[in-house]
């Protein structure tokens, strides 16, 4: 629900508005406008006295909307959100920003080794995972904090800014501290108590859409870290489970990237891909980075191993670090073609 | 990875075995057998010098499995394990057990109402949402600890053992307080930290299985509960999401009871069904409830409520309280003649 | 759409209708009620005048379902349909009709001796495969006409009906002439071509699900054999496609014994399941067959071989004639339960 | 299995294994290439005395393969295939081609119409229904015959090789009369009986993929068309069914670009893309489009109507003709920039 506020509405107008509905227990999210304002409501609305809102002073009109996100759509905010991490700038019409790193976190030398390929590559956003989200309990489990101080040691020498994946709430003050990014992995989309503690850092967010998320359910826990007031938000479509692929030739997952124009016309926010995760194969890694560039995505998340027999995890999907120039100078082109 | 001692080991030949595995930095979980014993290794199996341990006085074999868990298989565990709350018993060759209440706690008098009624019915746990995940922030979110106090309050009254969903690892220490078992829902089924917090408090977990997840999938997560030394584990098939359902009618979810026969003869823990949920279509619940039965299903999860049109959360699936002793009694009759 | 008669409407009245109808190039299917007929209307709507149809004489009503079925619905046939095949009666109040046979037959011999185990196990009706759907071209592809003899042969020497699949429109009228019941599987659910020249022998029909159809979509394709006046139509569950299962332990299918409930709930026509191929595992089949019949189903289907080991096709989800008379004593024990 | 001759294998050799292979009532298919010849065999292998094959004066080899493909696999034919329609060349290095025209064709002034001003934008292709497989028999079914001679007419007129479904197998030779590429549609793909017809007519058949298919089954039937000797075969790409999409903003089906490079990996033969049906939105059209031509298809096919709403189906996906050039020339940039 929102109150749009008529153009002139007085401050005392609105400020009778904004208290009724917190006094409804509910909370507000106020977008100003050049010509009128308009304040997002949040929470539970059947608490409040719809026809009683309409009827204040100021109150042009109340909008209902009956999807479960709005906060996050393009009919609230009407400009393109950048996101900015250090000087690298993701979303809107900005070129795109290549993410690129090991899956984990080895030692300082081995980030270090893979960071400087990457940014000579082309890459500005240093990836690596210190707590790794893992089927088996039986597998590496990232190095934690330790890891994330290699994270922050190689980003500040190379003066890459950092992304990194949170999992435990007890983790997002800590990690918070060491990243400039959040990662927030597609296993943990439906976490809404993580999803929330992470939006209170005010920190950029990259939120991965869950594997067998539909489009609106992903947004609605987007809407989750917009609620919080952050709105540094980045999307990132990163392979769904349509098909479990019983035989050999397939791919885990299928990177569905009509998601790509399909957020980017319903939210005004960056839209990123990770084809290494959503493919699952070293192979299709170049193809389908190429397509997601040619869709429109702002960016792209690419793995990067330069000794995948060593690496503790991810090794089938890591792309070897002297294919990365090939990559971003053709997405590069694509970009510049496709966006005319 | 298993070591299988040879009967008659001594203990200071297995010591010597424990100390081994210990000191790469893994963990272990020992079964005490009649005529033998069995480790189980917990961790990074890479880690660990495969040969030299094999050569360990003591050692009968060492035990290599591909699959991403065996701390919950039948080869690890030989027995039915049977998860006590209270007085109540499941699994094993136990009757099946009715959990059944209202999908959120609303009131002391809300639940004390239905949980009355239930119990009347043949149910002999209480269900009752406190924090509640949900997919809009804009819905009715739970009443958190109040909801945990009267849920405590009504189970005591009733004289019948309760259960509750935890959501954020924040909540795990209160809930346990709270409540008699802990219920970890679908979308927390990939949320490793907070099974690992829920396994900590030793209390009887109710675990469901992902809408998108495997039965393999599912299996390696419960394996992180086992593996933190809590086996009253409870298993829930609570529908699986693969289709969509562009047209009605169609049910938003698809109750997988395939997965009741394949996790029975792949575990020894007790697996229920959850029609409610699985199906999301009220006059779906008799049908399913009885087929969950007839296939082996060790006891059922019910949404109930007595006046849906003032449910704050799930009114389309709960069931009427006055159709609850048909639904159990039908059931308990086909578990009398499917079980022979 | 269809057009509701009003009571007492004069045949002469009912025919302007009718001729109004089929004058706009559509056909129609009329239900002579016992107190007002109803004709439906088959083909292109858009064809006809909607308004100008309701204002002729005798005309109480005319209904726009926007359902995409309606022939086959229960608004439109309000009594359950019972099918018959030889002495045997499948749907509506009929205890549950036992279909079993080898997958492929593969000489007179092997389906007498399996017919023969089956009859005596209660089975009342043999199935059979003359002409099998495979994925591989390199696999057996069964006996064709030289099957089918066998099958009538086996079917009179054991005074069974018999059931066999059709793959080809060339083979409608040859298949017909020796097979009681005509199988569409799950493959051809969509060859509305096939469904068609099927329908029009007049012959009843058991209509698989396609492995990935909707409720609704299953239905819209009934409806094209119902459009041409076949309503000798009994559907089948066999299994959906939502987790390839990359890991064992997992079934190819998925039986979704929702659509029992649901398909009985939207069609008066018998429902029956499949359980060898909608979990693929021979272990499955007895407690899945619990399961369906316990849900509702009016019959069960299932492949049986005495000799696995020679088995042309689908060894590894073929019964033991030996488990049957327990299969189907322990289905009609359920039912008698879940039926009262 | 295929049988790999020696270098300098005389043909008497060759003629002999060629008759061993034929006594066992199994079809072969062969390969001559530069320095040695490659004997492919059809049908059920289990039939042939793989020792004695080996042992066959001239054989070098005998190789089975365990995919259930082979004579589409890059492993049997190591050239890239070229499909010519007329002067048109489809796959290999050739640049794309586009395939476009109106879902239904209606007349034949519409169809010379749409087909003058997709000539015009770049497309070398004409497509247009005349047997239209559709969900409900209450929606038009197509002009059938009627249409299949404007089609002719209209592709003669306007130079241009035409593409029309076919649904039946009675239909085959009359539409093979009229068309110069036959299609399968999605809903066909596991019709085996109308691949075969299809294949015997020796044209071209574009292959569309099933909704549900995986890539190993979909290139299984792929090799039925293979099998009888037809090597014209175009595959696509058409969307598949993951997430039915239960609230909007959803598509109807997910196009899977992964498929692209995936199927180009495996087989020899050209790939296409249907961004129409694959995601049935046409703002989706032009951003999926630019993706498939950067992942590497070798066409696109594209529906157009100029007047969507008298278009008697598939309107919401139609793109409007004017759209059309500006769609092929940034394709063709596009294509330009990642084929390099």
């Amino acid at each position: 629900m929102s109150v749009v506020m008529k153009p002139g509405a007085s401050p005392k107008e609105m400020s009778r508005v904004l208290k009724t509905i917190r006094s409804s227990g509910l909370k507000t999210d106020t977008m100003f406008g050049e010509f009128q304002n308009v304040i997002g409501i949040i929470g539970d609305e059947k608490k409040i006295d719809l026809e009683f809102l309409g009827s204040l002073p100021g109150v042009q009109e109340v909008i209902t909307i009956q999807v479960p996100y709005r906060l996050v759509s393009r009919s609230y905010i009407q400009h393109d959100v950048v996101v900015k991490a250090g000087d690298v700038k993701i979303g809107g019409d900005n070129p795109p920003v290549y993410i690129a790193g090991p899956c984990s976190i080895e030692s300082y030398e081995q980030l270090h080794r893979i960071g400087k390929k990457v940014k000579e590559a082309g890459a500005q956003i240093l990836r690596g995972g210190a707590y790794k989200p893992r089927t088996s309990i039986h597998s590496f489990q990232g190095l934690g904090i330790t890891g994330l101080k290699h994270l922050k040691d190689v980003g500040k020498d190379l003066s890459m800014p950092t992304v990194t994946e949170i999992r435990s709430e007890f983790d997002v003050k800590t990690v918070a501290k060491y990243a400039d990014i959040l990662q927030i992995g597609a296993r943990n989309m439906y976490n809404q108590d993580l999803l929330e503690a992470c939006a209170k850092t005010k920190k950029p967010i990259l939120f991965k859409r869950g594997f067998s998320a539909q489009i609106d359910e992903y947004l609605s826990f987007a809407e989750r870290i917009a609620a919080h007031g952050n709105k540094q938000l980045i999307l990132c479509e990163r392979g769904i489970t349509p098909l479990g692929g019983s035989f050999k030739p397939a791919t885990r997952f299928t990177l569905d990237l009509n998601a790509v124009p399909l957020l980017k016309k319903e939210t005004p926010f960056p839209v990123t891909a990770d084809p290494s995760h959503g493919t699952g194969q070293r192979d299709l890694i170049l193809p389908m980075s190429k397509a997601s560039i040619a869709c429109g995505a702002h960016g792209l998340m690419i793995e990067v191993h330069d000794r995948p027999e060593e690496a503790l995890s991810d090794a089938a999907q890591a792309l070897d670090p002297q294919e990365l120039p090939g990559l971003i100078k053709s997405c590069n082109e694509i970009y510049r073609v496709a966006s005319q």
